[in-house]
């Protein structure tokens, strides 16, 4: 399996947080993160966040500065979380008008996507969904957020949608929160360009187990479009780099990648809160992952599968072991 | 709404774990249980677990105890996790015989069900997961498990299947975790006699929101049948006392129970491991469900649909805090 | 018990997280903050932030503003967690030039609050901790806190100095996480002015029973100076409204500060988001307290010393419920 | 470091849990665990837990069987959870007479570990908490628990005694139940001979830093005695082989095991629920272990100090990575 990695733009960032509002390092611009990507070797892709990297005026100079750095465009992601007028909800807020703004922004976005061939959108409705209880008529908003993305579905069927879900954070519950629940929602609209964009970190925080998550969005739908990858320590959204924290997860999500066919972007999605060296950041995720990745390779697909047929897990930790190391 | 409330046998029981096998309080006849049930008032429903109430031999003398005492059987929870022949999958075990074997102990529950006028079975497929990476086919499971209810929904549309999920334990992760991934499977088979049974903890556990479940399985295909009510500290299935350590979150699942219509048991299901009076555990819990039913049925709809329109948080605690204590 | 309320100004503020880094509403003012504070009846303290409200500039100035304003100041909260200097700790950062200035802002902090009758500083070292493996000589930041602690201890032993834990954010795991580790670091000190603050939402996210936390610090060393109140789903620092998810914890928690002398403040700190009218979330949080506390104050003492002896969980549930609901 | 390895004998015996109580696999003798452990090359020790292995009839001789079989006798685990008469508590129980008895026990188990040469007892309170609130005078509580251990750390000072924490199981929460408020317990007593068992799961259940937890012990009054292994996915106490789900953490954990000088046994606690082979689990178990332990010898320990002193977590990333995978 030859993989295609790219990050979201923001692994090159400055990143704040609640307390440190202006960020722990040095504000960096687009021109500099672009930079640093280009000295991470093997990183082919860029993503881009509405509101964050591109606006209605400079996206498509962003996209064009992207290109000429030697990168694709991996994907768009709209503008529905960074500003607080979506504090409240996007495609499944009460307001009608906020609704219609989701949509546009969304349907803004697969444009740009359409117009520069990336063809990728991943929209995640982090503020769909509620903190205190009560405070939310539930079925309501199912059915809002089911009519809008079939809308934006409509709206291009040659740009593919990636639907990104998470437990929480910033909503203290996100309605679209496990990968379970996005099938739910993608199968409902049923369109072939809907699909899934696995937050590896999402699912841990969630406690699934990755390479099940990809087994499932294989078995209903295949519904597998796009990943995000980062590690964390299970309770919350950590955001780190890929490997730092789990190993063995890895390769078993590495080997059902392949075994269900993913040819999609293997894209970084880290908040590097305190590191200040960007360039690091991302090529000791990559070191991670092609380490995962290689262990993949070398598992022997007979012995994996006569492994399935038992469930001797111990004869599969002495096989990662061997993966791992005897090379 | 008229509550009819049941309860699993274990409530009355004596309750071990993997320390104390023998179980922490004295051993207790299925007669003796019985007759504490009986001085619980508003208790009208029992429900018994196979391999531990009832088999084979008994299973028609104990439904007959279960009516002399003027109780309706509520449900019969099929003899499938309650035995190591189970202890590495039952409908989705890699064993053909052990599936065979788990879909005959459902029919088995099913006959059961309908010869006694109980008319429902509620499997749980605790034993299907997976403890450790790399140990499972992901995919020939979920056909399995598809495969299996299905076969199980046919043998006798008269009885309703409620399936129970949980996230975790006793396998370290349970293939049907969450209400979604439940409804996933449920509505991929898609028969009119299958649905979900809630246990609430269960979804706690998962970082579910109650009445959120409640809403999500009457939108995705009005699919909960039956209800297992305790309470815990969020992290484990600790299956104490509803109303223990929650309280609103009960006022809006009641509430939400009601608007979605559901008529069917509020059955306790509780491990009072360390308690010697399980009459008293009986009668706490079922104060706590009427306290928390009594201020649910308080509520104004019109000044609930207001607070959902308007999402104002603050405006429900203020409401809640009506509900529950201006009597 | 007469209760003292008093709120962290940050109750009134204009809220932020990571993706929203403007906030989700309109910017506030301190004139604004305080003009809310003063429609909330029955608060008569104002808690200030180092780096948010006050500045070496400002601070007499703010002080007086919140003394004219009719409210006490209740807590100063020194700057060493609002900037990003402070990303790579503050009394234990491995660059000597910061502990010392980290030192330097606690004592700005006591002197302030010595000069104005407040006498109480609360740090929160909320940087001090790691990320990633491999990253932390424990023990020489472990020595370099508590050479820190002790410093500004002897500053000046008039001022109390209440240490505030959490487990983590900012930082993934924060040294001081817990009551107990908390209780270490501040009696290996020993100094009369060295305290703690309990943040119940930092130990209810670290699995902590509230009222133990406060059992716990009177018998070793009575050290419970301060409490910061709010609510959270037990997974990450939500800083909800007290009462919002939990109840029963919330009785025992005010018996037991009854029981124990306590006689601080009872301090609000929330982070209200979503919540633009800030005097409701303020109101709805004293609604909830006093409701608590209405209940345990009508707990009887003799009946809770007999359940203690008998640990009857049951009869525990049925007090409760009086206390709460028999009025 | 040259490593000694045992194992609690349970994790060659058959483990029940509370769904399936008499076991997965079939019942296995004593003569039967020892002749698994046997197979197992590195394995040097054995401890025998109280109520299940020994008693007071058999405990002599077996001893005597494990001497036989070539092992030493590595910790005596005091017969105080295995028994329905401790589920209320042991050291801390309300009754006085249950507090004797447990008293008692754990001498007894010193008494045997002074005739046998093994000089090291380990007690676990894991009933000594609570599961309701209001259910708890907790301050009671730990009188009782300070005055039992120091009972039972008078009576022989020639034997360790190294006290095990745990978050929670059985009891929904344990009193005990970090390294820190171990370090409380055992530091307020402050006798040479009474220690802590760090059970990896449990502080990997806490959300510890295994590392961390052993610095922690070290700078406040070296109390490290005994190590229990295993692994889990952070949320319950899995009990599963070492290194089956963290990698980094581990080789970290062991960096600072040497760098503080720990010169006890690592013993493996493991309950294999579902693996047959038990041979296989131990031998897994040694072979991460021995691995990670490996990897922790690679590191240049001026690099280390280097990078903590930088606080670089991507150099320690690199150094990780080099230190596992470049032999």
């Amino acid at each position: 399996m030859q993989r295609k990695y790219s990050a979201v733009a923001v692994v090159f960032a400055n990143c704040a947080d609640r307390y440190v509002l202006q960020g722990y390092t040095e504000p960096r611009t687009f021109d500099q993160m672009l930079a640093d990507a280009q000295q991470v070797e093997g990183l082919t892709g860029i993503e881009v966040i509405g509101g964050w990297h591109i606006n209605d005026q400079n996206q498509n100079a962003v996209v064009k500065q992207i290109h000429d750095a030697g990168f694709q465009l991996a994907c768009v992601i709209p503008e529905i979380w960074a500003n607080p007028k979506w504090g409240w909800g996007t495609l499944a807020a009460t307001d009608p008008g906020i609704r219609r703004d989701a949509i546009d922004r969304i349907k803004v976005a697969m444009d740009l996507a359409a117009s520069t061939g990336c063809n990728h959108v991943s929209p995640w409705p982090g503020h769909d969904g509620w903190d205190y209880v009560f405070q939310t008529d539930y079925i309501k908003m199912y059915d809002w957020m089911l009519e809008g993305l079939e809308e934006c579905a409509n709206h291009n069927p040659n740009v593919k949608i990636s639907l990104e879900f998470k437990p929480k954070e910033p909503r203290m519950h996100i309605m679209i929160d496990s990968t379970a629940k996005a099938l739910l929602f993608v199968n409902t609209i049923n369109k072939p360009n809907l699909g899934i964009n696995l937050d590896v970190g999402h699912a841990n925080m969630g406690g699934e187990t990755l390479a099940e998550a990809v087994a499932l969005m294989k078995r209903f739908g295949n519904r597998l479009v796009h990943l995000h990858l980062n590690d964390n320590y299970r309770a919350t959204d950590d955001d780190m780099i890929p490997g730092s924290i789990h190993t063995l997860e890895w390769v078993e999500f590495f080997y059902w990648l392949e075994r269900t066919g993913y040819d999609g972007w293997f894209s970084l999605d880290i908040f590097a809160y305190r590191e200040k060296n960007k360039v690091a950041v991302a090529r000791e995720a990559l070191a991670w992952l092609e380490t995962f990745a290689a262990a993949a390779d070398r598992i022997d697909k007979q012995e994996a599968e006569a492994i399935f047929a038992s469930g001797d897990a111990m004869a599969a930790q002495a096989m990662l072991r061997r993966a791992l190391f005897d090379r």
